[in-house]
C-alpha cells in the first residue's frame, strides 16, 4: 500500500487505529475452544467487529509461533480475512545479515514463498543498515523501524548517550537519522512507545513526514491525546496501535461487541483529532 | 543442556564447531527436489554426515519460515533428528517487549506449545532487559545475545561511541557489561562476528567466562586461527559456526561426503587449538 493510499483510507474511515492481534489460545473466551480453529475465530470476529473502525491490523507474530505449525495456519487464515482495504503489519521485530533478511522479507511479503501478504514488517535496528535494506528492495511494502519502545527495557539501551561527528545524542536519535539515509518516508516508519509521548515533538523535528507506529495506548498507560497532539503530521502520519485493551476488552460471550465498543470510542477520539488537518 | 555438558562434548568430540542449517530450497542439489520433504532431507544427510564433526547445529529460522507452513514442518522433523547430544541453537534473533518474549521463548524451549525444544535461541539486545529476561526463566535453555555482529551493518550503531556513567565505551561493549546483570555465564552467551576477530581478546576482558558464538568463518571471510587465538578460554567458550562452506560445500549428488570433509578439516584444525587448554 502506498503512503497516499494509507492516508486515504485515514481521511475515510477517521481513523488511524491500529487494532493488534495478539491471540493467545489461554486468554480467549472459554466457549470458543469448542471451534475448529478458536484463535482464527477470535481473530474472524474481532476483525468483523473493529474493521469499520480501524485502518489497520498488526498480528502479533510471536503469538502465532508459539502454537507451531498451527500457529501459523491460523495466521494465513487471519491475514486472508482482513479486508483488503486495510494496511496489514506483521509485528515481528526481525534483523539478521543480508542473505538471513532476504529470506524474512519473503516471509512476510512474498506471497508465492510464503503465502503471506503483509504491507510491513517490524525490524529491529541492532545490525544495520543490510539487515533492513533487503525488505526494502519490495515494491509498496514497508519496514517499521524499532526506535523508541514502550517497555521499561527501552532504558537500557535506546537512551544512551552517543557522539556522532562530535554532536551528542541518544542512541534512538540516531538510529532515525541514519535509518534516513536508507529509506523515505514512502518505504519506511518507525516504532515510538506511546508511554514516551513526551519525546514525540522532538522525534517529529528528526522525522516530519514518516509514518510513526504507536503502541503502548491502553495497557501499557499510554495517552492517545498527547500522542496525537505531539505526534501528528500534516498527513496524519500516525498509526496508533491497541491490542489488549480491544481484543480482550470481555473474556466472555460478548468479547466481539465490547471490542466493537472500545474501537468505537478510539475511533471518535481520532475523529476529533484528526479535525486538526482536515 | 548445561555449560558443563557442552563442554564435555567439546572435549569428546575434540571440536567447537557449530554447523549452520541455513537450507535453502534454492540452493539444495537438484536431485533431492524429487524428494517428499526435500529441505529435510538435506539437512538429514547432512546431520548425517557431519555429526561426528560437530558438537552444535543452528538451523537460521528465517530459511524454514520463508517456506511458510511447509517449512516449519521441515523444521520440527529436522529438530527431532538431530543427536541428542547435540546444542541446538534456533538461530531466530527475536527480542519483544515482556509479554511477547515469553512467547517467542514458548515458541523455541517449549515442547508442549511449539513442538520445538532447542538449548538456545539468539536474541537482538535493543529492546533491553525486560525483552531478554523470558528467555532466562527456562532452566539448562540459553540465550545468546547479539554483541558485535559480521556483516558490514554492524559499523552503523553497534560501534557508536557512547558514554556510560562519564566512561567513554562503545555500544557492543556496553551491550556485554549491562546483559551480564541479567543472567550468568550458565545461560548467556554472545554472538561476535569472526570478521572482527581483532576485538575478541578486548571483549575476553569483559566477558572472560562466557560461551561466544562465532558465525562469519567461511563465506564470510573470518579467520579460525584467529577467532581462536583470541577467543578461547579454560573452558573453551567458544562455538564457531560455518553454514554455506560446509553445507554447500558441493551442489551435486556427492553434497554430503564435500561436507563431511569440509567438517572433517574444520574439526582436525579445532583439535590443535583444543590442545593448548586440554
Amino acid at each position: 500500500m502506498t503512503k497516499q493510499a494509507l492516508f486515504e483510507q485515514i481521511l475515510l474511515k477517521k481513523s488511524y487505529l491500529c487494532v493488534g492481534l495478539d491471540t493467545d489460545i489461554k486468554k480467549i473466551p472459554p466457549h470458543l475452544l469448542q471451534a475448529k480453529d478458536p484463535v482464527f475465530e477470535f481473530n474472524r470476529q474481532i476483525i468483523d467487529a473493529t474493521a469499520p473502525y480501524a485502518v489497520a491490523y498488526k498480528p502479533n507474530i510471536a503469538f502465532y509461533e508459539a502454537m507451531g505449525v498451527k500457529g501459523w495456519e491460523s495466521l494465513q487464515k487471519t491475514m486472508k480475512y482482513i479486508p483488503k482495504e486495510c494496511f496489514t503489519i506483521a509485528d515481528a521485530k526481525r534483523g539478521d545479515i543480508g542473505n538471513t533478511s532476504e529470506l524474512y522479507a519473503r516471509t512476510f511479503f512474498d506471497k508465492n514463498s510464503s503465502g503471506f501478504d503483509f504491507d510491513a514488517v517490524t525490524v529491529a535496528p541492532y545490525m544495520g543498515r543490510d539487515s533492513v535494506q533487503p525488505f526494502l528492495a519490495f515494491e509498496n511494502k514497508w519496514v517499521i523501524l524499532l526506535a523508541l519502545t514502550s517497555n521499561v527495557g527501552s532504558n537500557d539501551f535506546q537512551h544512551l548517550k552517543i557522539e556522532v561527528e562530535g554532536e551528542p545524542k541518544k542512541l534512538y536519535q540516531q538510529v532515525l537519522t541514519k535509518s534516513q539515509e536508507w529509506g523515505s518516508s514512502e518505504s519506511l516508519m518507525y516504532v515510538v512507545g506511546a508511554t514516551q509521548a513526551d519525546k514525540l515533538a522532538e522525534i517529529r523535528e528528526i522525522v516530519p513526514d514518516h509514518f510513526l507506529l504507536v503502541p503502548g495506548v491502553g495497557a501499557q498507560g499510554g495517552s492517545l491525546e498527547e500522542v496525537s497532539r505531539y505526534g501528528m503530521n500534516k498527513k496524519c502520519g500516525l498509526l496508533v496501535n491497541s491490542s489488549r485493551a480491544i481484543i480482550y476488552a470481555s473474556s466472555g460471550e460478548d468479547f466481539a461487541e465490547r471490542a466493537e465498543e472500545e474501537a468505537k470510542k478510539v475511533q471518535q477520539e481520532m475523529e476529533k483529532y484528526l479535525s486538526a488537518i482536515v
